[in-house]
């Protein structure tokens, strides 16, 4: 039987029951006692890797992801770091408005994994969490690290920019475009720019290529300049082509980053998680406030004219 | 010489003071303490009766409501409820990049009146006001009201999100469109609908004018029902035909209000507008937190694994 616990379900989760990892990862879309019981736990364990795929839809993302997982369970460690058998991948399209906490297209897309033990796939939808899948995916994250998951792959549908502030929350951010990109990302080039680690021109048997790559090129000789610049790879997804040193950049950015900024930048996550929990919680509060009878209070002052909105909320802040 | 103090800019205001008064405005969008003590003194005299016109750019909303104050100040009284020979009117325009608080082209096409003395035009800017223009514009309205004016014309343009929510923070809601304006309106069509007491065609002498006429029409039958059906009437406001009539719908629409309504309605505005204060403070409080040595001890914990983010926020909040 599955216990409703969230101490026991991450203890079983921690040894290898996908019933009880399920059932957290449901806690966490839904928000409530169950997800903040759930968080307390998830987070005293130490943080998974975390790697963002993201590019607009139709640029095989869940292709290469699929094929990254075979790469990365045949190698059997992260660039000699970590060894590990289980790989999992959290699956975010903010823009579907999907009810049963699965994007099926992902899941059969990736069936070559899906009866695999060894790989672990979750559509995430949320369902109340209190801040939304932004918040929702980086507790889904740390629930997997709990449940020893050393290498979470997070893939977001979409170049809006919720979808590109999901994928860039990771260690490694991978933006996936195609020959001929320009039109389906122009919205958000910079944004995209900013976030990515490493470019993949996925689909690259298609013409176009090195139009793009001296698009991507371009656009990074004008950006700013970082220690780290993003390699441009090639990758034919369908036939698995590419994906073996896509894997090495991958592992050449974890060892670039562990070496400094890795850090700076789980620090710099940390803040913005933080501050988006704060926020949550804040508008959770005013809600709250806005329907007692202190407010009510405040509201028949301010008509009858002997306070000012200003000094209502003082006074509604200062007493909550 | 002009003073700095609130209380005595209110007091010359009051007086006549169109010097003291611009000061007060400025106060009110640039924020910090003059503007807390501004609205302080403004809250507690009585509201003026704020008459909002919003409609898509170029629809005619400066003309008609030059023409509007012509009408006002002939008949010199508001139907005969309240006596009054000044008329000031507020133009906001969120999307307008300008610095300097003014909308030349608003002024300039008002130039009538430009140098009335019982004509009082402000271009609203924000400057700093912790809520914008969205709190800015009500704080405006509450000076208006302190300095005597019993009649504040709200005009926006543009009928996005904002434009609407301020022009619609009124006693009466004018919403301005011309023959054919449907595609201008397309993608706020029901917001408008929900916000208008009455609806203008203006420009009416072009072709179009039945067509439009019908599409209101239609729009209203399938609406919510409410005791009030906004009236749709005709104006060239370049000639100024039809605005006596359009003055005439709103004073109907005050005696439709005062006869009901406009407790509840005033009452709601204020709920909103102390909700919008509410939420204005806590993002400043919560910027605050995020800078001290308390939220670094948070963020350190977290990093350490000791604590989680929905911990974190609640001491934070709690000790705040």
């Amino acid at each position: 039987m599955i216990p409703t616990d969230p101490t026991e379900l991450i203890e079983q989760a921690r040894h290898g029951s996908r019933t009880a990892l399920a059932r957290l990862l449901t806690f966490v879309e839904s928000g409530g006692a169950n997800q903040l019981a759930t968080a307390a736990l998830a987070y005293r364990a130490s943080a998974p890797y975390v790697l963002g795929v993201t590019g607009p839809p139709g640029a095989g993302k869940s292709t290469l992801t699929d094929q990254l997982i075979n790469v990365v369970l045949e190698r059997g460690s992260f660039g000699g770091v970590d060894a590990f058998d289980q790989v999992s991948v959290l699956c975010v399209d903010p823009s579907s408005p999907f009810t049963g906490g699965a994007i099926l297209g992902d899941r059969i897309r990736m069936q070559g994994h899906a009866t695999n033990e060894h790989v672990f796939i979750r559509s995430m939808a949320t369902r109340g969490h209190l801040g939304g899948l932004s918040l929702a995916v980086p507790d889904a994250v740390r629930v997997l690290g709990a449940a020893n998951f050393r290498l979470v792959l997070v893939e977001t549908v979409g170049v809006g920019q919720m979808e590109v502030e999901i994928a860039s929350a990771a260690d490694t951010t991978i933006v996936v475009v195609n020959p001929g990109w320009g039109d389906a990302m122009q919205a958000n080039k910079a944004g995209l720019l900013e976030v990515a680690d490493i470019f993949v021109i996925n689909k690259a048997d298609r013409a176009g290529v090195s139009e793009t790559r001296r698009d991507l090129d371009q656009m990074l000789d004008l950006g700013t300049v970082h220690e780290w610049r993003p390699p441009i790879l090639e990758t034919v997804a369908t036939d698995g082509a590419g994906v073996a040193e896509l894997w090495d950049a991958v592992v050449e950015h974890r060892s670039f980053i562990e070496g400094g900024p890795i850090a700076e930048r789980r620090r710099a996550r940390m803040h913005v998680e933080l501050d988006k929990v704060l926020g949550a919680m804040v508008r959770t509060r005013i809600g709250a406030l806005a329907h007692g009878d202190a407010y009510e209070e405040q509201i028949t002052a301010l008509l009858a004219g002997t306070t000012d909105p200003y000094r209502a909320a003082e006074t509604l802040l200062d007493d909550a």
